[in-house]
C-alpha cells in the first residue's frame, strides 16, 4: 500500500494529469494552486454549457459542494454522467453536508445519479450522506462513539465508494481494507479550504491510476504531511497567512522521498 | 469602551463563533481567512435554497455589496429577515454604494426591509447611503467638509445603526457616542479586501456580544492595528505580497494584550 | 519602443487608473492585486444590471474568458459596447478558447460586437480565435510551425488588434511592427493566474495611454520580469506558494529603472 501511493507522485509530475474541478467559489483559487503544486493541471469550469465538454478531456474529475445552487448541481450531474460512462474517476467532496436540508437532499440526489470513486469528507459530513440505520446518525464529528477509521469502513460499504475522513487522524477504507494516516497540524483547521484542496490533490493522483485507494491515501497523506512540514518552519511572529503560503510549498516540494520519511501510515485490521 | 472591546478578543477565539457571510467572488477566500485568523468560524454560503436555514446557525450575519446581482440580493434578503427576527446580528458593507445606480437603490432597497446592527464603508460608501438633505452629499470621501466621526455620528442617526467610517482615521458611532481609531497604515489600500475584511472581523465579535459598538470598535482596529504591524515588518525587497500575508498573521496573532498595546482610541464629545 | 513603456510606469502610479474587470472566478482576487500593485484601481463587477454604469467610470475595460457562462457573456458585450462608444481601450483574454466549442463559438461572437484593442492569450488560444485558412490551425500550441512572433503579426493582421502570445519568449504585434520580450521564469506556469494577471497589468496600463502597443509590451513584460525577479529570491526551502507571495511583491516594486535594467526586449523585422 504505502508502495503503490509513494510511486504515484513521480507519475503525477510526469503526466500532469488535467483535474476538472467543479467547485466552491471560497476556496476555487487555493484548489486550483494546490493542484499545480502536486504536478497536476487544473481547469474549474462549472457552466452547463461547456462541462460535458470539458471533462472528457480530464483525466480526473472533482466535485466540491461548498457554495452549491442549482446551476451547479445541474453542471455537476452533466458533468459527473459523462465523466461515468467514460470512465474518468469522480470524487466528491460533501462540504457541508448536513447542515442544511438542501445540502444533505442534494447530495442523496447526485449519489442516485453519479457513481464516486471517492468520496472525501471530515465525519459530520460522512455521516450525514448515510443512510437511516446507522446508531452514530446526527452526532456531531467531536462526539463519535466510533473511530474515523470504523466510521469510513461502514460508510464505504453503504456508499460503495472508496471513503476518506479526515480529522486529527485521517482514515481510507474500500469497505474491505483501511488505512489510517496519522500526519498532521492543528494550523490546517485555522485556514480555509484545507480540506477542499485535500480532495483536489486526491483527484490529481487519481488521475494518473486506477488504483484510486493509493490515489486517496497519497491525496490526503500529502495535505496533512504539508501541514506538519508548513507549521515545522514558522518563526515566533508568524501566523496563519504565513502557514498557508509554507503549506503550498510544502506540496509544491513533496515527492516519494520526503512522503516514505514523513508518512505515518497504517493498516487496520478488517472490521 | 476600550475594556469592553479588550475582552472580546479572548470571547471569539473561546466561542468560535459562525459568521455567514454572503458577500463578493473577489475577496471572500480573504474574509473567511481573516474570519478564522481571529477565531470565527466562516460560512460563506448564498444560495437563496439554502441561506435561511444556514444563517439560523450563525452568530452573526456578514452581507457585502461587493459583486452583488439579483440573486445574491435575493438571498441577502432572505438571511437578512431571517436574521432579524432571530435577533442575530446583522452587518453590511456596502461595497461601490453610489457609483452605479444600481448599487444605491438595492442597498435602499434592502435597508427598507432589512434592520443592520452595524454598516461600514468609506465615507464615500455611507454618504451615498444616506438621504437627500445632507450638505454633504455627492462630495467624494477625500474632499468632505466633515470629519469621519462627524460624517459616523451623522449617519448613525439618520440610519438607526452603528456606523462605522473607514479611512485614515476610522471612526465608529451609535449616534450619541463616537469613536475615534487613529491606527493604520496606507499598505491597506494597497491590497484587495481589506475593507471587506474588517466587516468579516466585525461580524466575528459581533457573534459574540449584545454590544455591538465595543464589536464594531475591535473589529475595525483589529485591521488597523494588524496593517501597521504587519507593515512594521516588510523588508527592503518586499511588497504588497508579503504585506498581504503578514496582515493575515497579526490577525492571527491578536489578543488583548497586544490590541491594549496598540490601539491608539478617544472617544468624541458628542456633536 | 522601450522608452515608450518605460515611461508608462510612473504615469500609472501617478493617475490610478480604474480597471474595470469582468473575469473568472478562480483568479478574479489575483487580478485585483495585481492591478493594485501596479498602480491601477480594480473593480470587477459583472451584473449585467450595472456594467454599463461602471464601465463609463473606467480608464480600461478587461474581459476574461476563463470560467464564462451566459451571464458573464451577456455583462461582457454590454460593456464592450459601451467601452467601444465612449473609446475606452477593451482587452481580452481568451482564456481556454479552443477546449470546448462553447468557448471557440462564443469569443467569435463576441468578437463580432465588440473591437478589442488588445487580445492576450497563449499560441494555441490565439490559433483558436482565427479563421479557417491558417496553416498552423489545430495544432497545438507546443508543436507550432511558427514562432511566438510570427503568429502574433499573422494573428493582428487577421483579428486586426494587438495581439499579445504569452509563452517562454512573449511576442507583441500590431501587424507591422513585432517585439519580443525574452524574460521569464517556467515557474510562472506552477502558479495559477499568471496569464490572467498579465492582461489585469496590460490593462492598467492601458488606462494611461493611447499607445496600446507600449502599453502590452509594458504589460507582459512585467509579469515575466517579475516572474525572473521572484525565482531568484527563493530559497532552498521554499516553493511555489512563496514565489506567488514574491510575484506580487516583485510587480509592487517594479518602476522604470528596474524595468529598463531587467527587460530582454528586440524589435523583429516586418514579415
Amino acid at each position: 500500500m504505502k508502495i503503490s501511493s509513494a510511486d504515484l507522485f513521480m507519475k503525477v509530475r510526469e503526466r500532469k494529469p488535467l483535474v476538472h474541478q467543479i467547485t466552491n467559489f471560497v476556496t476555487v483559487n487555493d484548489c486550483a494552486n494546490a493542484t499545480l503544486a502536486i504536478g497536476g493541471s487544473p481547469v474549474m469550469t462549472s457552466s452547463p454549457r461547456e462541462v460535458a465538454d470539458m471533462v472528457k478531456l480530464a483525466n480526473a474529475l472533482v466535485l466540491n459542494f461548498g457554495t452549491i445552487d442549482d446551476k451547479a448541481l445541474e453542471a455537476m450531474e452533466i458533468a459527473g454522467k459523462t465523466a461515468n460512462a467514460l470512465d474518468i474517476p469522480v470524487i466528491l467532496d460533501p462540504v457541508g453536508v448536513g447542515a442544511t436540508s438542501y445540502r444533505t437532499e442534494q447530495v442523496k440526489e447526485l449519489l442516485s445519479k453519479v457513481t464516486f470513486q471517492i468520496i472525501r469528507g471530515n465525519a459530520s459530513e460522512i455521516l450525514s450522506m448515510m443512510g437511516g440505520d446507522t446508531v452514530t446518525r446526527g452526532v456531531d464529528s467531536g462526539e463519535l462513539a466510533i473511530s474515523n477509521a470504523e466510521l469510513a469502513a461502514q460508510a464505504a460499504n453503504e456508499l460503495n465508494s472508496i471513503i476518506v475522513v479526515s480529522g486529527a487522524k485521517d482514515a481510507v477504507s474500500d469497505g474491505k481494507h483501511t488505512s489510517i494516516i496519522d500526519n498532521g497540524n492543528l494550523l490546517l483547521t485555522n485556514v480555509t479550504g484545507t480540506g477542499c484542496m485535500s480532495t483536489a490533490l486526491i483527484g490529481a493522483f487519481s488521475g494518473v491510476t486506477d488504483d484510486f485507494y493509493s490515489a486517496a491515501i497519497a491525496g490526503i497523506s500529502t495535505m496533512s504531511i504539508s501541514g506538519e512540514l508548513a507549521a515545522s518552519t514558522l518563526q515566533k511572529d508568524e501566523g496563519t497567512g504565513t502557514f498557508r503560503v509554507r503549506l503550498i510549498d510544502a506540496i509544491s516540494r513533496m515527492d516519494k522521498e520526503i512522503w516514505m520519511h514523513e508518512v505515518k501510515l497504517s493498516e487496520k485490521a478488517a472490521n
